[in-house]
């Protein structure tokens, strides 16, 4: 029994599981969830993920939902195929993974999140975007950036000399970014832009990227 | 050279952490830091901590910030003393552990926080509570809320079995919450109101619930 991951190839939490599968080298079948017709909130989902969201994976008899509770699983059963994404030799390294984890999950993901709802996701929706939002969430990500650009003057990656989880995390939704009139967050911040140009050209997230499309349904 | 946690008795971050280092039976100084005079925004704790916020652990030469990655590593690092936090042993389980982690972070966090800020901080820093948010904080929180009493009704705690960190997370706001007009949301679920007894009435959590007063500043 292989592993089987729920979602789609253009979703932000669904990319970050595709992208860390793609590092360890494995192999699983992608099922596709039919978000327009409502598929995620039917029971047989529900089933796997109460929340009723994409993405969940499964490994035989195991069920996991939440995009950072499954890569932190892959990283960990697979630590010795593919890149150590969670540095599992070291102690102190690993913790110092976990922080940066928390700085995408707690700090970074709330800033961006609005920014690439508002600009890339309302308007295929049919809702306007709302300037108000956008100009907040700027101004929190601005701040947020300040503190990586500092980091990523010491250190080439967010948690040490090595890419983790926690620079991975950070790549779906910066590649959407990206595609705002808002890139200049990243590209203005010179060790930032490094680095983003760094993790986004490794070949398992140029492979994922090429399916990171907002398709009109 | 033990174990220093920067933060102050009342902060809900700052008491996840002190929690968990109960539940470990671990000895620990608690440096206060005071947040009404803006310390947390000058460079000597910025150094520690580059976004400013409490708490921060230093355990020798290392410094970890965000409360989750706190008690990650203090239940990992510590794993074999005190209540095992991470099920460490079963690597399903341990995933298992990780789902639930990241539902309250993700699912729970962000629909409880906004009502305790509206009603017990908002007041206490000379603002008014803005019912809209709370209306829209209480909806989600009870949509939360029916996934975990479906859960609670098949396990004793969140990931299963045992008490571990992803009950521990829940304690803080959870604490604060049963203080406001919106108890109800647990008191009105059987199998959430049993599990809220349970896990508040815990030795480590006893201790720690008894600093956690806002005080007038
Ligand atoms: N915290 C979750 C968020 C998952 C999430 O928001 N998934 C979206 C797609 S990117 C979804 O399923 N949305 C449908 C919905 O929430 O109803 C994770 O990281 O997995
Ligand atoms: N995600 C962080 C949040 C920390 C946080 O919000 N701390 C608050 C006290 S509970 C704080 O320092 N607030 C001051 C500020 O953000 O300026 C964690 O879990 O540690």
């Amino acid at each position: 029994m292989g592993l089987k991951l729920y979602g789609l190839p253009m979703s932000t939490c669904t990319t970050r599981v595709l992208t860390c599968l793609h590092e360890k080298g494995l192999e699983f079948e992608l099922v596709p969830i039919n978000l327009f017709g409502g598929e995620h909130k039917q029971p047989p989902f529900l089933e796997k993920n109460p929340f009723g969201q994409i993405p969940v994976l499964e490994d035989g008899d195991l069920t996991l939902f939440e995009s950072r509770a499954i890569t932190a699983y892959i990283a960990h059963k697979f630590r010795d195929s593919g890149c150590d994404l969670i540095r599992h030799g070291d102690d102190n390294e690993a913790a110092v993974v976990r922080v940066w984890v928390e700085a995408e999950a707690q700090q970074y993901s709330p800033a961006i999140q609005p920014i690439v709802f508002q600009c890339l996701v309302a308007p295929r929706i049919g809702k306007t975007s709302d300037q108000k939002i956008i100009d907040e969430s700027v101004e929190k990500l601005g701040s947020v950036l300040d503190v990586y650009e500092a980091r990523l003057s010491k250190t080439k990656y967010l948690a040490g000399d090595h890419f983790t989880l926690a620079d991975l995390h950070h790549l779906s939704y910066t590649f959407y970014l990206m595609k705002t009139p808002y890139a200049s967050l990243v590209e203005s911040r010179p060790h930032v832009k490094a680095w983003w140009e760094d993790i986004s050209a490794r070949p398992a997230f140029v492979k994922v990227s090429e399916n990171m499309k907002f398709e009109a349904k």
